[in-house]
């Protein structure tokens, strides 16, 4: 059904002679063509001799204006000649090449290695003497190119309208994809054709606190699977995503082509420009095999090494919660009953209690017992601050201070009696999406964490952005939430962010934004549920640029236990729960559940006492997205490993074989598994725990139960 | 023309009997009378038994939601159910009266005297089961009324659609007016009849570096007048504009009829309310004369008293500046000749100077030179800090960061020589409308400001406030205003803002706001220029709500004295410039001209050396909007008056009856005057000056040239 792109194909192929470059990835594998086709830009990609990706467009369109006046300069029909997509001439041509190992201050590996060639291609547009440049990245696992604007005579100031790079792939694809949305990540991820995502899209989501949908448009990181004798896999993402919105895909399903869509702000601007500038990378990942894609860190690769000058206080840690009780509604994170509450004004001690209120000390110290006592090193606390009686859906700009404890909370007590116990706190910062008022107050807010020893903050944008009007992954916000990534810097200070942009691999430049949601994690389950494939397919998507606080290690998966007769549930056999620990890269590791499930459990519960959070070495044993994942990873100065494996809804068989370990080395392994009855919906908790001794030479098979999994230890002897 | 609503005018009287609430000024000779007609509230007004406002209907339309959805919620139909305008019944009354005296901290007269009956009548909406307050108070100079939303069940939240109050008079009036517009007031008066404001509106503009115009709307306040054998001046405008937008004037011509217009923000929203709240009071002033309307305290006495513990800091202060020669291009607020600038990167000691930067070492020495030799207490100097170089119109978040100076001001040595002289340099702050970023520096900035021993700083907002799609008098930045005035307390910072919101007698419980721009000042004769009549309009118009920096004292008035041929010029006499020192009220008096054009006239410049900036008493002697203005003030803790008289492009007599001195006291007056031939065009540095020895049965007359005036200083002998 693509007879007329074949047709511009085909004659765009009698123009690559006369003005095209290019371009080799470092094994020669793949091979980029950049040419100018009557001055507009396109580029194409073949790996292995085959197109991958076919010739696409490249180019910007801009506003006429650098000030967008109100509704007026949205309103008027596009100019050509202020956008920067035709009428291009080659003026230079630069080639690099790169191949350096860097550590990452927290990562799944000691070294990343950072291996391409590039090629920077200079246009100018003569018609305004405007240059640009495009600059490729081609590695052994893929492309990345962005737009640059040098400063000039003629490009100081811009307002983009939007950019339009394609990704113009030959044939119909398999796709795991979520709707594309300005304010929120979390919808469940659908798995369809290309072709197929059109039909699909309206019911591909429901409601959230905060929604912007783009209607036929899909999210980034996008996980592609050309199926076949000789499968492809593919992942269109994006990196480096500074001072610039985030983007999405609209989708031509006809054609089975991508179109770059960025998060427009509340005046329809979509990134106000000040050059020198550079646009985020455009990723195309492509591998014969799903583990390799897992394994890429080209977004990672694609951001700039850190500035910050000391890195020492970026740890990882493990940790607990007074959240669940929440999330669940067995407890409340407000203290009173009150239902308009003024800061400054309002005396809380005065108002009559609801009750429910879980961050209070009695309750805290119980954690704190219980976190100490199997050695974890944080415990979140939720709901410790005053303004949660009316935090939500009000568009109320001063909605917290971050520095008032509510009357239960003793906040000088609870920090030394954690630190008595060699628990930090870790500190919660709920914005409900006020990121003005946030700013307002990161300041003290910070100097309070300081005071009292918190070392690492969760940050929260649950709602509507204030200012009004813009939006989660508008290029105003994604500043606020570097601004604040910096100023944290400054404090020392750990962050953890949830309902912010995904992360694009900026982790390597911003080391203390250690962690982020913007994804469905474990609190979907008790809102209506993550289908058992979810996290089977997050790896793919969510997790290429950066890592995820997924919060696992749900015991007590049966919500009837607290409420007679709730039907909701998470999907996962207890196993399947720990394996999570190793198939998701969190150095922020959270055991979720209550501390009175987990005593239950004390034996499973070991597992996730005695695994990393941070690694020497990861192998992708084996994954396909939607239908399993088995990773192991080397712990951080260690010679133990640790792997997990998990399945989707169907019951799986798989083999571990672990010949990754030292040669003629023995190892203690400790292995937790399925049961034999095990069942995510029938009988979840149905585990089996057995040690045994293994060498690079074993070999263990595991029955996974629908939605299930195993987890193991394995230390040197 | 109004017969359908002398219909319903007569009509309603029927009803007044029925369910009416009357309430009287304290000296009887206003009534209003309320009344709910089919649920809707209606006031009207009477002055000596006249209808001044004929039944005028109340109320307010709200969305649906507290939060705004993008764009889907502006677009739904509106929702009668969810207005406060319709199905309501009285449910209580209460009445109060207060006959206050108060002092200002800064002000025309030592005792404000605060005098009124009070009506509060609250409405419970059936159908919804909300209630509100609307509050009337009734002074012996007018009607103030607003709307209280008290926390209930029902209303706890919500957001604003439009207010709709109207002021309905029975007969066309003469109208003193500019056009309506969310982001300036910087627009030429139109004096025309209230029938005649379509016609004219569309010739009533121009361009401004921000703007948004507001179709057939005029600004507030509103200066009218009803001509005839019993003339009535009216002054329509608003107080203690606070959390809420400030609000513009539609017009129904047709019927003389105005309702208010709130200024939206981006989304369309008029104010994100939680109550309990209340609104700003709307005013209408009523006087048999022009000079009583110019005397009201009304809109101040609206006002809550401060709650500052400390206003000992808030002082008045007659200053200069490094300001005028920018103005009129002769220099330059830049430093270099650089277009392109990032803050914390460019290093601007490379940077080439472009030759023309007054804020320079030795430049603002001469200045402080000057100032101390004349008695000044105060040198501003602008363009001191980085960031002038790309500041404007590019809608550049990061523009200035307000504590870095450029390599040729030397804050310490210049703060210092000023110091040793008994001069203080006088901050100043341009923010280019990026209030977002001001907020963040703001602490910095004042510390910075403590440091060096600045007491106070001009504000500026030229161009579109950042958040963008936010207005210059939207809720969201009127509350910043009064973050920044709030702030700028802590530090014992005064704070004179320019393209802020006007004022609208918040200077009562914000007193360190000492003043703002807001208006037309003598900037815009450099910039097109002020018509001849201007300065008799401002104080029945921007002066009503407080003083503004209007910045007068220009001796060298054409500008083809700097650039043969410049056709620009300050319409105006010398003797005139001297006048507004005492017609206009500012506790911040500047002389806006350079140091060498006042050396030539040094006779004249007594006067300004002279005159005080803070008063015990002002007396309106004689005014009339568009024509003239005369007016005495006793300067602060002394026994000398000062007096001045200006007239509009009509040359004009007065004579000066000194009845309002000590009787059998004798006085020196020293007189300036216009020349025989002084004309505002043709010879406008042609002035007298006298003395004389006068006492309270003097009386002295001045014949006054076209736009041209008289100043007097008169000192007890």
């Amino acid at each position: 059904m693509k007879k007329i792109t074949v047709g511009a194909f085909l004659l765009s192929m009698m123009f690559v002679g006369i003005n095209a470059q290019s371009l080799k990835s470092p094994d020669g594998k793949f091979e980029m063509n950049f040419q100018l086709k009557q001055g507009v830009p396109y580029y194409n990609l073949k790996y292995n001799g085959n197109v991958v990706v076919e010739d696409s467009k490249l180019g910007l369109r801009l506003f006429k204006d650098t000030a967008i006046k109100f509704a007026s300069e949205i309103a008027k029909p596009e100019d050509l000649k202020f956008d920067l997509n035709n009428g291009f001439t080659k003026t230079d041509e630069k080639r690099d090449s790169k191949n350096e190992t860097w550590q990452p201050v927290l990562g799944e590996k000691k070294n990343y290695i950072n291996h391409y060639n590039e090629l920077a291609v200079t246009l100018n547009q003569t018609s305004s003497d405007r240059s640009i440049v495009v600059k490729f990245r081609l590695f052994n696992d893929g492309l990345g190119f962005r737009y640059e604007f040098p400063q000039q005579k003629n490009l100081n100031y811009f307002v983009i309208r939007e950019e339009d790079s394609e990704i113009d792939f030959p044939t119909d694809m398999k796709a795991w994809w979520i709707v594309a949305d300005y304010d929120s990540q979390e919808y469940q991820y659908q798995e369809t054709k290309i072709s197929e995502i059109p039909a699909r899209w309206d019911k591909a989501y429901d409601s959230n606190a905060s929604q912007k949908l783009i209607k036929n448009a899909v999210q980034s990181p996008l996980m592609l699977k050309k199926e076949g004798k000789e499968p492809l896999y593919v992942n269109v993402a994006e990196a480096a995503v500074l001072n610039y919105p985030a983007s999405h895909l609209e989708v031509d399903a006809q054609n089975y082509k991508f179109k770059t869509h960025l998060t427009a702000d509340r005046q329809g601007a979509k990134g106000y420009i000040q050059t020198p500038s550079v646009t985020p990378w455009r990723t195309i990942i492509v591998a014969p095999k799903a583990e390799e894609v897992m394994d890429s860190k080209m977004i990672f690769n694609l951001n700039e090494p850190t500035k910050y000058t000391d890195t020492s206080y970026i740890k990882p840690t493990k940790y607990m919660g007074v959240w669940w009780e929440m999330i669940i509604g067995k407890s409340q994170w407000a203290y009173s009953t009150a239902e308009n509450v003024h800061l400054g004004v309002t005396d809380f001690s005065k108002l009559t209690p609801n009750g429910k209120h879980a961050a209070n000390n009695t309750r805290v110290k119980e954690y704190i017992d219980f976190a100490a006592e199997n050695g974890f090193g944080g415990l979140l606390i939720e709901g410790w601050n005053v303004g949660w009686e009316d935090w939500f859906g009000h568009s109320k700009e001063y909605v917290f201070d971050f520095i008032t404890p509510y009357p239960d909370f003793d906040i000088k007590m609870l920090n030394e009696y954690a630190h008595s116990k060699g628990i930090k706190l870790i500190m919660h910062h709920e914005t409900s999406g006020s990121a003005t008022n946030y700013e307002r107050w990161a300041d003290k807010a910070f100097q309070l964490m300081n005071k009292y020893g918190y070392e690492s903050v969760k940050t929260g944008y649950v709602g509507d952005i204030i200012p009004r009007g813009e939006h989660h992954y508008s290029q105003w916000t994604i500043n606020h939430y570097y601004r604040i990534a910096e100023k944290a810097n400054e404090y020392k200070i750990m962050i953890n962010s949830h309902e912010s942009v995904r992360p694009t691999g900026e982790s390597r430049t911003y080391p203390n934004w250690i962690s982020a949601e913007a994804a469905r994690g474990t609190e979907y389950d008790a809102f209506g549920g993550n289908n058992p494939d979810h996290q089977t397919i997050l790896p793919f998507t969510r997790w290429m640029g950066g890592s995820m606080d997924y919060t696992p290690g749900i015991f007590q998966t049966k919500l009837d236990y607290y409420f007679p007769g709730d039907t909701r549930f998470v999907k996962t056999t207890l196993a399947k729960q720990l394996a999570l620990y190793v198939t998701m890269y969190m150095p922020l590791q959270m055991a979720a559940d209550l501390p009175e499930n987990y005593k239950k459990h004390m034996d499973a519960f070991q597992f996730i006492k005695d695994v990393a959070a941070d690694w020497d070495d990861t192998k992708i044993l084996a994954a396909e997205p939607g239908d399993y994942v088995v990773t192991a990873r080397k712990a951080k100065g260690t010679e133990n490993w640790f792997v997990g494996g998990i399945t989707d809804e169907n019951k799986r068989d798989y083999t571990v074989d672990f010949s990754f370990l030292d040669k003629g080395q023995k190892y203690e392994a400790t292995i937790y598994e399925d049961g034999k009855d095990a069942d995510y919906i029938n009988n979840p908790q149905n585990y089996n725990i057995y040690k045994k001794i293994i060498t690079s030479k074993s070999k263990i098979n595991f029955k996974m139960a629908r939605s299930g999994g195993f987890a193991i230890t394995i230390k040197k002897m």
